[in-house]
């Protein structure tokens, strides 16, 4: 990932693991229904970046949760690595395995029932194969909502979602995937079940394994399906994009928005203007709300209950702010159709990034009180390295920024390149110093295994190594992710 | 805790502990400042039920992370038992060890410092020994409101709140303990100081050992300090008393109040008429709202935006239950006073029902729609163990009830112990039936060892040891509690 002396390449543990060859799918076919092994379409070894591959797998695409746990037992036997696999957008390589022997790709879309949703309850039962998207629609029909949202979400599916503690624009108010959860059926490395699908919202009873599995990347186990906790809908929903001199500024606001509706704030994203001006230079087309262009931009929508207007709401939020400085203009959605063209701008700056050329980007977290320093100081370290743009944006209520580096203009990437490793560096060091994360949503992967090493507490590293250990003396679920095997 | 024949008692490690001696007191004596070391007082062996006394112990109250990490080293070398000492609250002997070598009691009462608060983002920083109480004091002083609310806060420290993952009376908004911690510092088995004190919504960095060691009751580790989230104070907030016919017309009203506030229930508490007689019978001066107690009552809270009244809020949501024949009668507080008597009948149900005097308690919890199956039928079985009375009430919004059984009118419990066991095993079976928990907020101690050994998933249980015996192989913290040692 970058220049540095690679750090100790401490291992969890023991046995090399052997290919999925033949002989496991001569194994593997005796005990399952035919049909459940087949080839694996190139789809299920690339991803979504073309970032890397996996040169050779074998796939299994089981039924039913007896059907996971008879696979992981045949392949602890003959000590062969597994990879679940859901809708395979991860973004740092949890479902492809570069190096190695061949492994078993277990994929989770043929069990995608709905087994059960008790809207007065406000939970649901799935199993992980089910898409997001899918899963969104189930609520929506019992009156519920079920709010995680993500760009992938017509793709990715919830077991994918749990083991990456997916997060998304609802985040702030509802919570990361792992907040969402309320238990989960999972197939442990020796081959067990374990059965906790439970619908509680307080169970005090041991060490809480959900959120163990949950987050682990598919390296302690396999979840086959999750009880999720539903919302109701807001009865009334308000957008508005407004005007701030800087992250402060919009950090205040934010305080006021969440004081003013006893924490009603479902997004509150913020944009550059280096952002803005992208959004100009490649998608001309797009009305943006502020002829000049600010310094920085807020995306806000609220969630609020029935007997309040949205708009009269978010009209005295931006009066008290103008008055103390906060906000120089604003507009607020009247429709929603103006608030689907808000959010077009914020869901269009990953095209327009792309389209543009980002030399390297990140997926970072600060404290919130933070981010106004960090992005000072992250500007004047990008800017010793060279005539650089930077176009930095995302959940400002979550502290998650997505700190993006692209050449100057009419500048190409490419001829950048040489920069990237120097960039990343100073970006994650300073994430580092902050207080910060360098993977506030997407996970390590094999990507980021470095970085973890690197930046991780080495207690947390340690317990970690122990953890795998234990739950997976043989090392056979998803080898090298998250810890190197 | 009942009468069945015991489960396998399988431990989860190996060697004897020995007992904290003088020479331990030697060694810890010479790497420690004067007077950390002390005698283990009363009300360090003690717990508030006198169910069970530590009979001898060594006692150390360390005032740095340092000092903690210190002694966990000599104990660790010395092969001692340490006991994480907060407030002494616990209600399962978490903090008690009746049996086996004394053990050093390691009270983190000294390092109760506010270390940082951050209003704009919500988080504050404090260390294990702060009481509850002085942490949502320091809250309420930047304007903020930290929601974790028991009765024993003026006395449960962050720290035992966490170690427990605390529950109590605003979970149904706010969440457990666990869901109001962002992270955490940790002295682990070895010695070694887990520095994961982050001030972050969003951290994917590989598995969240937070959540293992928040509910892990001081097994895993040694919680020295938390960052811990807060909330916007509601503008405005609203409480109501319902007569309602049933559980389940009490579940659809929730899911009504849900629906109209967009979320904003802060609590939701259920209370049967037997409650409601037994407040008549020992606290006769208690006001109550309703002449002809009703066979359930509901307390409700809400929690609003600056705009909304929220005795109108309350007022509709009551006219609109009541044409669906889901409530017949309501009283809506109009004071802070009236709000304060109406929270005083909830109050009181635990004094109430000291002095009548219970054959046996439960803390258990329940999916929300399978609570009225679960009343009817608890109702029958114990009715078929002879003539006694049901006091049921609880968090209903958490599915969380507190389900007491008490002689007949005028008879005493000591009359009817021998029906104890029984009662426990028709309540506990029946709870683990319907899918709920025997322990929904108060944990495992050394009190439902059994009971978690009975009732517990056997892949968690055997994942649950494999952990203990790979962060703690000695089985120095806190040996005995949760699982057997």
């Amino acid at each position: 990932m970058n220049g540095l002396a690679a750090p100790p390449k401490a291992c969890f543990t023991g046995p090399m693991l052997n290919p999925a060859d033949a002989a496991l799918a001569k194994r593997l076919s005796e005990c399952l229904p035919d049909g459940t092994l087949g080839r694996a379409e190139p789809r299920y070894l690339e991803e979504p970046r073309d970032l890397a591959v996996t040169p050779s797998a074998l796939l299994a695409r089981p039924r039913t949760t007896d059907e996971v746990a008879r696979i992981v037992r045949v392949c602890a036997e003959a000590r062969v690595g597994i990879v679940p696999w859901g809708g395979g957008t991860g973004l740092v390589l949890g479902q492809v395995v570069p190096e190695g022997p061949a492994p078993l790709i277990l994929s989770l879309e043929r069990m995608c029932a709905l087994r059960g949703i008790w809207p007065d309850e406000s939970v649901m039962l799935v199993e992980a194969g089910m898409t997001l998207a899918e899963a969104q629609a189930a609520a929506e029909k019992s009156g519920r909502l079920f709010p995680l949202s993500l760009a992938s979400e017509g793709t990715a599916r919830i077991g994918g979602n749990l083991a990456t503690n997916a997060g998304g624009t609802a985040v702030l108010r509802y919570g990361n995937a792992r907040d969402l959860c309320l238990g989960v059926e999972a197939v442990l490395p020796d081959g067990s079940v374990h059965h906790g699908l439970k619908r509680l919202r307080k169970d005090n009873t041991g060490y809480d394994l959900r959120h163990l599995l949950v987050g682990s990347e598919g390296t302690l186990g396999i979840i086959t399906a999750a009880t999720l906790r539903l919302y109701p809908r807001p009865a009334g929903i308000g957008t508005a994009a407004f005007a701030v001199a800087d992250p402060s500024a919009s950090l205040n606001l934010l305080a006021r928005a969440q004081e003013r509706t006893a924490g009603g704030v479902t997004s509150f994203e913020l944009m550059s203007r280096q952002g803005l001006f992208f959004l100009d230079e490649v998608l001309p087309d797009l009305r943006q709300p502020f002829a000049k262009r600010p310094d920085w931009m807020v995306l806000a929508e609220l969630g609020l209950p029935a007997g309040l207007d949205p708009e009269t709401v978010l009209a005295e939020l931006y009066e008290a702010a103008a008055e103390d400085g906060l906000v120089s203009d604003g507009v607020i959605a009247s429709s929603s159709a103006q608030a689907r063209a808000l959010w077009k701008l914020r869901e269009a700056l990953p095209e327009a990034n792309r389209r543009i050329g980002a030399i390297a980007s990140h997926d970072i977290s600060l404290p919130l009180s933070e981010i106004a320093a960090f992005v000072d100081r992250a500007g004047a370290a990008i800017g010793a390295l060279g005539d650089l743009r930077i176009n930095c944006f995302g959940h400002l209520g979550d502290g998650n920024l997505h700190y993006n580096v692209f050449p100057p203009k009419g500048g190409r990437a490419a001829d950048h390149r040489h920069l990237a490793d120097a960039i990343r560096q100073a970006v994650h060091d300073l994430a580092h110093e902050f207080g910060g994360s360098i993977s506030a949503e997407h996970g390590i992967g094999r990507l980021k295994r470095d970085d973890l090493e690197r930046y991780g507490d080495p207690a947390k590293l340690s317990a970690m190594r122990a953890i795998k250990a234990a739950l997976d003396p043989l090392g056979i679920m998803n080898p090298g992710a998250v810890l190197r095997s």
